[in-house]
């Protein structure tokens, strides 16, 4: 980690933890007048699943963004831009949020949710997208290099399964919501267990 | 303190800049057609305590994130998403600021201050469960390895007495109020007392 | 600058980062249905002096307190505390800049000036005592310690200014704005002077 | 890159940051009581044209702002303050964004666009004023002050091109807008491309 990328994680840091903490200006609180306040926390439900998979989501990318960089040499402006492209998809994210949030009792749910779900596909294809440039620029350290093709793997998953989950919205919108929730489990368990086989490497690579 | 635990600190801290900073747009102006700004400004008085007790929640919640921080020599997954938890606790403190503040003189008034305590629970109870995974984990250094057992047990009261502060809302909701502003006076106290104790280590781990 | 207070520094970045960016969203746009949008736009000029006399002070206060932690050798709790109360002072300031904005041409003008004005007073004593606690906690290095008392008497005038200016609201309301400007300017200017006295000092201590 | 400019750096990265990130919150979510969604989505499209454009804005002012703060070997009062100046712009973008959005149908689209395009004028000459001061005061490490005379023609294109699409507005909006992407296009590619010329430099510039 150079001082050449360190300032684009440090920006790339605060975009990630603006956007994950805007999401709870989405949360509406029922005005003073609404007779039963039970009720009405009880019937946004949406609003807190939408939530807490968007926290997830941009929780997650932000872990993997963190694991990517830490294997990363040197920069280039290709790195840059596909970063900000990165960016761009994620601070997009409270707003299809808001959307699935206000519009899950609506007539257009579908369309509410297929944006929500979306926006998964796009932001997934951007994050493969950054990768790819990464491993073909040669931007990696060698270490990483090799193991470079086992990881390309494992991140295309990305992609492909938000786009079910995404076509699933047309099935039924609960399903595909449901989905979204495993994946961000799914996304958040197998890190984990590969974690411990980096376990060994990693300090040697902070040293 | 890594650089491996140092992007973790760098998120955690925007999380926590972010949170703290938004509490403010729950503070409504009164309307312009007011008759008496004075006192429109006065009657909402449980937004401004709302706001206080959150701040200082907060506040005190990054001052001990900061020093449980500065005693992890590493990091591993366990850590980043328990630290991923604490986050989603604290991100979603400004929702029951407002809440409470928004419900202080309507019928939902007990639910809101409920909620309100009750997050506060939570959040007391994830920082726990963090701290509990960091000393098994064995990610702390040596010296305060040793003198692990008696944090624990300070760090043990949060959970407790915000349980009581919780279960105090339905005898009295002001009382429950007045309890959460002792407390985050009491949480701020001891941990200056301690400090002093701490004073002639911390240069040495810092250097 | 030692790792202790780096943190502290990062924490306050980000409150100061995001208190100076929020205020944009007291700036309204005038709803669509306005017939005149350019007599819309020029009728809420309050609104555009508070946001610019606010993002004047909150940036001279980011100067001041990133040159007061260049001198600061170590910390301790009492700075942790106190700086957190600069922080919460910093972070209201959307509020009177919202209400003062809201309220100009209405007859609560002078109390929401006064509560802008006054805002700024206690900020402006928050940071005297933050600096007090950092001299005479002997946290600063030994070569600004002995220019401690100069910096000392600079720092006072701050509390008196806005206290005048604060008095000034009940004799004309915008009396009291233009002399908030005059005083962020002034601020502005004797800084730069200080410096150009620094600059001889300021490498060696960055070394 | 000194300690000194670190901290300027990293409060700089936070209002980028931030003020990219708020701007989604001007992107309305169509009321739940929309009887045709796909249409009340597709309808605020200047919403999103805005959106972009603006987010590109700030997203190459950001790294523009980046790779001139690599090549600054000290800071003076006029660096801090001048950026100052540069943030000031940057944090009011999401304004003029939400204006061209709420009132692209409206009498006042011509205004509205003017605002919004004028912003760039300004914040252009903000960046060129900053970088000017950088180049006379000889606050640059020597090998880049070397190659300043062609950064500062390259800068230069920057105002006058954004005065031409400001010119543009009173011709035709819709123009004015396409003439704004175009220069956010422009102004990424040929970055670009400079990088690679830049490309052997810049590692011993960071080693």
């Amino acid at each position: 980690m150079s001082s050449e990328t360190s300032r684009i994680e440090a920006f790339s840091d605060g975009v990630f933890a603006i956007a994950i903490t805007l999401l709870i200006l989405n949360v509406q609180v029922p005005p003073a007048s609404a007779s039963h306040l039970a009720a009405a926390l009880t019937r946004q439900w949406p609003t807190y699943v939408a939530y807490l998979i968007s926290f997830s989501f941009i929780g997650i990318m932000w872990v993997n963004h963190h694991r990517l960089f830490n294997h990363i040499r040197r920069s280039d402006n290709g790195l840059m831009f596909l970063n900000l492209l990165l960016l761009l998809g994620v601070s997009v994210v409270p707003f299809p949020t808001a959307l699935i949030a206000a519009h899950y009792y609506a007539p257009g749910r579908t369309l509410a949710a297929a944006v929500f779900n979306g926006t998964y596909v796009i932001i997934a294809v951007f994050f493969n997208v950054l990768w790819r440039h990464i491993v073909r620029g040669g931007l990696l350290d060698s270490a990483t290099q090799e193991s470079a093709e086992a990881i390309s793997r494992q991140y295309a998953v990305g992609p492909i399964s938000y786009l079910i989950c995404f076509a699933l919205t047309w099935v039924s919108v609960p399903a595909s919501l449901i989905m979204n929730i495993a994946l961000a489990v799914f996304f958040a368990i197998p890190a984990r267990m590969n974690a411990q086989k980096h376990a060994g490497r990693m300090p040697t690579a902070t040293k």
